[in-house]
């Protein structure tokens, strides 16, 4: 058996989305900067795209930026979000992915910026009376915090954080990649500047992605070029990776209710039958609380065991079940979880990420458990 | 009669490269930087392309890094050559793309760099000696010149100018944007420090492109984030699009003699057609030169005409030919193109840029002509 519980490192593309992209490789080809007709036809396209991105996310148009994926989009927001409005302050999270995280360093680095990282307790909950006291001390902050967490699951409150950013006049941004998608975002009500999505996260395209920027928190390019994007991004539109990331978007919105059903379910049992076949099992960060985290992560911390310590993830695959030790992103790195790390995650425990889609069925869910179980019971 | 002839603005797709292309939205949808099994075949299928572009272009995978583009590998190219390698001075051209003009304007007022433009004549052709003075007057220079120009297709001396470069220990960048795929750039021999490609150009797709950058100049990333790309480029990959664009590559490798012949013979026949029909036609830069010229690129300047004026590609368009006015990546502006008037291009002449493909056909050009014809008949 193939299981595949990896979805918060990609997901498999829908077939309705690949179908709605393959006319734009087959025939509709034209540079939607041309004026002629092969152009305009292209050119219309992604303007519909833009407009249905927008009306999802009860945003406008001129808000929607398409990028090649969440993590150029997140170098724009802060690059460029501190430049375009003169911020010598920013605050994070040891928390952020490495699109955030190294992003802001690089520009503490050059002295753009001076960095400040919030404290996390073990669980990984920020610390948000320390976010309100660096706010009044800093004013024209820039706060970068994710919406939820890609290693542990954790949720963090845009709203409380948005309304502190808003009282204190500081731009905020939120690298939405895990939830966009998975969740709604209206912005009209959420108190964001500027948020990001991947399309591969929920079923569309690799090298999609887009920026939304509040309108008035505008923000000058990245990518300097032609004056693609309403001249926000130079370069000729990935047209294919636009359509990818619009459907699937238009599907994740239609579906959502099913889709959150179907694997909130799926996690549910999952963590009542490895509660069961695993004793001493325990769940990282926030991701055993239903409530409090992604209905996609699940991030187990598995009993120490030296036939398994180092080699789970390994001995997961030979039986077939892709999951990950942390973010794709840094795995080709040889230092572990930085996300674990800050969370004090005792070293002899194996953490292993589960995360889930649509597509996993509750048959998966019992062979992994039953191939844990094996693992686990060698050592007895 | 439908007839594309914008081929240096975009391309149409190779049947061919659309198939590679497939698997990987179907099937091979791993996350490359995922250790498990699903993600260790796509890390494979991208290596190799590495791998593939390197071999053509006579370089080595440490050399090159996968883009969303052309653009995007300029942009990195400048930006970063200039702050690895301590920069203060660059020198370009006025014909240079956006994606290099733009791009280094910027770092001059950003202050990173002081920015010199060679003085160029009525032809497109650059002062040479003017570069030499240049170089000799600004030790640890940026040079950054073109392979060919997008509008009028005039060819510069890679050789030369990479030579002057290499004496006077300048970094040298090309944006070959118009000449990957349609010629050989063999980079054991070419001077260059680091050229550039975009798929699309070469019958790839859009979004895809790579950077070269030579293995002793070495740069830092542009955009952060995941270790990807050797720790050049954060962001998941667009997996697809490195496909799509090393297939595309290979073909163009493969077949770039018939390519070359093909398609020389299609602008040969349009230029004696056109001298033939349109009395008092000419051709803009070096366009109108077989050797010195793109084989896919002829810039028409068009003799003075009242009732096309300003109308001509909208006219050509409602015959069901595509051509442009100059580079696609501009035609949102409503400026005119920055090509033609540092060449002091006579406005009341209507340019045309019409590029070609191995797609086209004589029929398509012989039609095109006889619709020029007309439209310029119609006056007298």
């Amino acid at each position: 058996m193939k299981v595949y519980l990896d979805n918060a490192a990609t997901t498999a593309m829908d077939e309705r989305v690949i179908e709605a992209m393959i006319p734009f490789m087959k025939s509709h080809y034209g540079n939607p900067s041309s004026v002629h007709s092969p152009g305009r036809e292209v050119r219309t396209a992604i303007e519909k795209s833009r407009k249905k991105v927008a009306e999802l996310l009860n945003a406008t148009p001129a808000e929607i930026f398409f990028t090649s994926g969440g993590t150029e989009a997140d170098n724009t927001a802060l690059v460029c979000g501190i430049e375009s409005h003169g911020i010598k302050h920013a605050i994070t999270s040891p928390l952020e992915h490495h699109a955030v995280l190294h992003t802001l360093e690089i520009c503490e680095k050059k002295g753009m910026i001076q960095l400040s990282k919030l404290d996390v307790n073990e669980k990984g909950e920020l610390d948000l009376a320390q976010l309100e006291d660096l706010l009044k001390n800093n004013p024209n902050s820039l706060v970068s915090l994710m919406h939820a967490n890609n290693e542990i699951g954790n949720i963090n409150d845009l709203h409380k954080i948005g309304s502190l950013c808003q009282e204190y006049n500081a731009f905020f941004h939120s690298d939405t990649v895990q939830t966009m998608g998975h969740y709604v975002h209206d912005l009209k009500s959420l108190p964001v500047d500027a948020i990001v999505a991947g399309g591969h996260k929920f079923h569309g395209p690799k090298g999609s992605g887009f920026l939304y920027v509040r309108k008035d928190k505008k923000i000058h390019p990245f990518i300097h070029g032609g004056a693609q994007e309403r001249n926000m991004r130079g370069g000729t539109e990935n047209v294919i990776g636009i359509i990818g990331i619009t459907k699937a978007l238009e599907l994740a919105y239609s579906e959502m209710e099913n889709h959150h059903n179907h694997v909130s379910s799926i996690k549910k049992h999952f963590i009542k039958g490895l509660q069961e076949a695993i004793p001493g099992v325990s769940f990282n960060g926030l991701s055993g609380d239903m409530d409090q985290s992604l209905y996609t992560v699940l991030n187990a911390s598995m009993p120490p065991s030296e036939p398994n310590r180092g080699m789970l993830l390994f001995n997961l695959d030979l039986e077939g079940i892709a999951a990950s030790g942390g973010s794709a992103c840094s795995s080709g790195a040889t230092v572990g979880s930085h996300v674990l790390r800050a969370l004090n995650h005792q070293p002899e425990r194996d953490a292993v990420r589960f995360s889930f889609s649509r597509y996993n069925t509750i048959e998966e869910v019992d062979y992994t458990i039953s191939k844990l179980k094996e693992l686990y019971t060698v050592e007895a």
